[in-house]
C-alpha cells in the first residue's frame, strides 16, 4: 500500500459515512437497449442512502418480500476532495479529484423501481433497501491507471451475466462529475456509481453473486464481491 | 433550553452531517388536488442530499438557470436514535426517536420534475440543487408537544400563500417513521420532512420568503425562517 493511499481520507469503514451516494443511470448503450430505456441526452443520476451499503463480509442482501431483485455491477468512485461545477473537459482535474476506487453492486427493486416509472414517482424506494449497495475493499488508485478501460463482470452461481469494459461507458467521468456537481456539491468521502453494462438480471435467496475487476486481464484482489 | 436538549446529539451544525434527508412526497390532501396528483396508499419518499442544506443566515436560494423554483414548507423531524422497523401503531415510540424538530423549505424545480415524472426518470436532481433545503433553527421538542396539531406557514412577500395545520397530514410520524424504516434504517440525526401543505408555488430572485410554525397560535422563535 503506498504512501499516498494510506495518506487519504478514507478508510472502508468510512464508507457508510459518505455524505452522499451519487449513481448514473443508463450509461452503457447495451444496458439501455436491454430495459428498452430511451437513451438520455446528458447523464441523470439519482441517490442511494449510506444506509443501504454492505462492506466485505457483512453479506448477505436481503431481499425484501415480493421483490424481483436485479444486480448492477459498477465502477464506483471514492471522492477525496469537494467538487463544485467540474469542467467537463477536465479529465486531468477529474481523476485528481478521486482519491480511490471500488466496485459495487447497485442492487435494484426491479418491480418497484417499474412501478415508480410508470407512475411517475421517485426511484428512492427501489434502489435504497438496506444491503443494496454491496462494495468491495478500497482499490488503490495506482491499481486503476486508466478507469475508462478496465473491465467489470459478475457472475452468478459461476455463470458470466455481465463482462464488459469500462470503455462503453456513454458519459465518462468527467462529464459525470461535471453534471452532478453542477446540481449538487460533491464532498469528500462522496462516493458516485458510474452506471452499468449489459446483462443485469434478478438473483433469489440462495444464488452467489461474485462480482470483480480485471485490468489488462488481470483481476485486481481489492475488487472481489463475493455475496449471497 | 433544558437540559435534555443541550444533552442531544445534534446541533445545528450537525445537520449537514445527516446521512441522510427523507422526504414524504404527497402527505396533505389538499396539495395532492392542487398538484393533479394521485393519493398514495401509502407513503413515498425520497432523498435530499445534505449538500442542499443551508443554515439560518446562509442564505439566499440560488435558482439554477431555467428552473421553475417552488417551495414547500414541512415540518421537519431530527432523529435522536436509530430506527429500523418501526411500529406504525407506535406513537410513543416514534415521539421518543425524536430529538427536536426544525421547519424546512423543501425547495424544488417544479419544472424538472414535472419532466422526471412523465420520463419516469428520479426526481433527485430536481430536489437536490445546493441551497434547496432552507431550514430553521433546531426546535427543541418541549416546544412541539403534539407534532400533528401545529401550524405551518410560508408568506412570500409578505402574502400567505401556505398555512395550514399539520392535523391534516395523510400519514402520521409513526406511520411514516414505519414505512420508511422498514426501507432504510434511519440513523440518529437524520432528517425527516414530513410533506407539505397546499399553496405552493414560484419564487423568483428578489422574493422574501418568510416561514413560520406557530403552536396554539403563537409563534415558535427558532422556527422562523427568513431567505431571499
Ligand atoms: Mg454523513
Ligand atoms: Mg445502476
Ligand atoms: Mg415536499
Amino acid at each position: 500500500m503506498s504512501l499516498t493511499f494510506r495518506r487519504g481520507l478514507t478508510t472502508m469503514a468510512s464508507l457508510k459515512k459518505a455524505s452522499k451516494v451519487v449513481c448514473i443511470g443508463r450509461n452503457y448503450a447495451d444496458h439501455i437497449a436491454e430495459l428498452n430505456s430511451a437513451k438520455p441526452k446528458q447523464p441523470f443520476f439519482f441517490l442511494k442512502p449510506p444506509s443501504s451499503i454492505i462492506l466485505p463480509g457483512e453479506g448477505p442482501v436481503i431481499r425484501p418480500r415480493g421483490v424481483d431483485m436485479h444486480y448492477e455491477v459498477e465502477l464506483a468512485l471514492i471522492l477525496g476532495k469537494r467538487v463544485r461545477d467540474h469542467d467537463a473537459s477536465d479529465l486531468k482535474g477529474a481523476l485528481d479529484a478521486i482519491e480511490s476506487y471500488a466496485l459495487s453492486i447497485d442492487m435494484t427493486a426491479r418491480n418497484v423501481q417499474n412501478e415508480a416509472k410508470k407512475k411517475g414517482l421517485p426511484w428512492d424506494i427501489a434502489k435504497g433497501f438496506d444491503t443494496f449497495l454491496p462494495m468491495s475493499k478500497l482499490i488503490e488508485k495506482s491499481k486503476i491507471q486508466d478507469p475508462h478501460n478496465i473491465e467489470l463482470y459478475l457472475k452468478v452461481n459461476d455463470e458470466v451475466r455481465q463482462n464488459a469494459s469500462t470503455n462503453l461507458m456513454l458519459f465518462q467521468i468527467p462529464r459525470i462529475l461535471s453534471d452532478t456537481s453542477k446540481v449538487m456539491t460533491l464532498e469528500a468521502g462522496d462516493i458516485v456509481l458510474t452506471g452499468t453494462p449489459k446483462g443485469v438480471g434478478p438473483v433469489v435467496p440462495g444464488d452467489v453473486m461474485r462480482a470483480g475487476i480485471r485490468v489488462d486481464g488481470k483481476e485486481i484482489e481489492e475488487a472481489r464481491i463475493e455475496i449471497e
